[in-house]
């Protein structure tokens, strides 16, 4: 679809429009952002997708601090986007809500949960959008609607006024048209100097992110990979993902799936059981099915759950120079078509476990990523990922700015 | 007063008492411990040290991750402990639950707002106790208890089920009698593999940290201090807080404690200010002060303080190598007197900005400390506080191990 003629009701991407004036300026003077409704905005309640949800809250009394920031450095805010229920899906089929236009794919799903944010984008409605990822809800999202997504360091981002999930995993980051304003956005929201490098020492392709891909994924992908030894040169080397975890066997990423479900579903019950006990939402079909994985989990598994976690992301930062990135595909299939959700098991070769092995890295790693939208197969967006060493968020957005500058030169 | 005759009913340190048997067994077979109101057992309210707060809240249906880990590794949970309103103090006087006793100093304040854990423990009716930390609600009540605190690196251990304060700078922690319990414990939180050094390349004793404290708190110290140069020697030297962060003027630690505030009162608001809008809560004439410095805040501030804050941590981070400790007094003064709240101003040299400017260096850098129990002025206890590198958190209690075994021998 020409994006220069979708309007906002044609996006289905807001659940409502306003213009909130920067407070200040700086490097984002007039640029426009939404923000997903699981992130606070004065005056308005934050619905997370699910309307007992929004009416059993009241409305925010402040900006989240990630909103403060941006409206300080010169953004204009103007609406609030689409969430899959609190925050649990990587679809962006909302049942109360319609699913946001995936406008490169009409007729596939936008991914979620911030699926009205990277709709609003790609649409080009704004120039950049914020959206929240505990297991791939920027990352995935990003993927499908062919536009840049960064999930931030772990910690990297304040989380105040943003709704929990998982603490150990929830991040706030971007969705971006150009990897220019990505950077850009990226580095008020981090706080942080800019750096000047932007040669990665080692790029490391993980073997087993890519072999897990389909086919088209694969060949869509070989392109981009070409383009990175080209520019990049003997930096880019094969890995296996045995080589990330010192002493840990298995050549799959089954136990990182496994470690970051048992984490997601113990740390989901405790910040939502309580509520969902007491005021007895009504869910749509997939999310339902989701918190009955959650509150099926065995929580003696939780203690062993965290000592992997722990072990697998000092390793991976102690493997990872800092001018070091990793590479895999965002996501192993393209995006699915819409009203055909996959099966909701994490176990498998389905579309969520191999989903969840390529965004459980950063997960559980703690490390940045940003997906760039590099490649499409039978013209439906396909991204590649770059990962860094957690903390060297700056560094890896400087690199993909170089790539969208280099790649397609 | 003799610890080992004081009741749970004297003490005034619980909220409820209970047993809850371990889920496995492991490093923390028989011993018992307490979970400070702020954080999640499964079938009972998390009240927060505030009546409206409990009663609008259901109960907990699954018990915070920190709990999981602890009844996993062995341990027994007896009972929740009071808190400060919604962990908004650093004294321990709760207008609706009473002052936990202080055993080392009756007529002193025990310290908050994790004060009925550091009771509880301080009383020896357990072996240790689960608090929270944001701006020093465990180090300030382990420092006046003359008990070991532990404040681990931000976002080392798992925030799920526990109420947010401030999330930028929220932590889970432990208090204890013994520095080995403390480890033990802290060990499982962290999920981490032990370590086997504990000699520090260096111990940067900061000048204007113990400048700072009043004169009877700096002669307390110089004992300890002393023991320091006894046992490590040269590595032990004087430095100050301007080598800490490169490139900016400054010989105070006044714009650490302003840029912890707004960060810290921006937060609040977020994750607060709607409740008390609808709720109309009944506070406590101290918290009510407190919350009318998070009101006043102009929040076009944030987004300089996070930036100031940014680049502290990471010059922190940066300073600091994987060896390398910073060692200043706990607090500046003595446990107040009961009855007698400092006022709640920030700045000047009050007991509240003293404080938060040792506090706030762990909150802004990010970095783990432990509060060690070394001395005493006038039969009052007088903590010691250690501090290291983010991640090095092993490496500390490892330390603080060796330091219990010679300082006193």
């Amino acid at each position: 679809m020409n994006r220069s003629t979708i309007t906002v009701a044609q996006s289905n991407a807001f659940v409502s429009t306003f213009d909130l004036s920067p407070t200040g300026s700086g490097a984002l003077d007039g640029l426009r952002f939404a923000v997903k409704d699981t992130i606070d905005v004065a005056g308005f309640k934050t619905g997370c997708g699910n309307p007992t949800w929004r009416d059993s809250h009241p409305p925010a009394v402040a900006h989240a601090v990630c909103v403060e920031q941006l409206l300080r450095a010169g953004a204009h805010c103007v609406g609030k986007t689409v969430s899959d229920e609190l925050a649990l899906s990587l679809l962006g089929e909302n049942q109360f809500y319609g699913t946001p236009l995936n406008p490169r794919a009409p007729d596939r799903v936008p991914g979620g949960s911030s699926s009205g944010s990277a709709s609003a984008v790609a649409c080009g409605l704004v120039d950049f959008a914020l959206g929240t990822d505990t297991g791939g809800s920027i990352r995935v999202p990003a993927n499908n609607c062919g536009i840049w997504g960064f999930r931030p360091s772990h910690d990297a981002v304040s989380v105040a006024g943003v709704n929990p999930l998982a603490p150990s995993f929830d991040s706030v980051g971007v969705l971006a048209q150009s990897a220019d304003v990505l950077a850009k956005v990226a580095r008020v929201l981090l706080a942080s100097a800019p750096v000047s490098t932007n040669k990665p020492a080692t790029i490391h392709v993980i073997r087993e992110g890519f072999a897990l891909a389909d086919a088209h994924v694969q060949r869509a992908l070989s392109e981009p990979i070409r383009r990175l030894r080209e520019i990049f040169g003997g930096a880019v080397r094969e890995l296996s993902v045995r080589e990330l975890v010192a002493g840990d066997a298995g050549d799959s990423f089954a136990k990182w799936v496994d470690t970051f479900c048992v984490i997601q579903w113990a740390e989901i019950k405790s910040g939502l059981g309580a509520w969902i006990a007491n005021a007895k939402p009504e869910f749509g079909p997939e999310i339902a099915a989701s918190f009955q994985l959650v509150d099926q989990l065995d929580h003696r598994l939780v203690a062993e759950a965290m000592q992997v976690r722990e072990q697998y992301s000092r390793s991976l930062n102690q493997f990872l120079g800092p001018e070091d990135l990793l590479c895999i595909p965002t996501t192993p299939a393209l995006a699915p078509l819409k009203g055909h959700p996959p099966p909701r098991s994490s176990s498998g070769s389905g579309y969520y476990p191999r989903t969840l092995s390529l965004t459980g890295v950063a997960g559980i790693g703690r490390l940045p990523q940003v997906s760039l939208p590099m490649a499409e197969a039978d013209s439906v967006p396909v991204g590649l990922s770059l990962l860094a060493r957690h903390g060297q968020d700056s560094f890896l957005l400087e690199v993909a700015k170089r790539l969208a500058k280099q790649a397609w030169s």
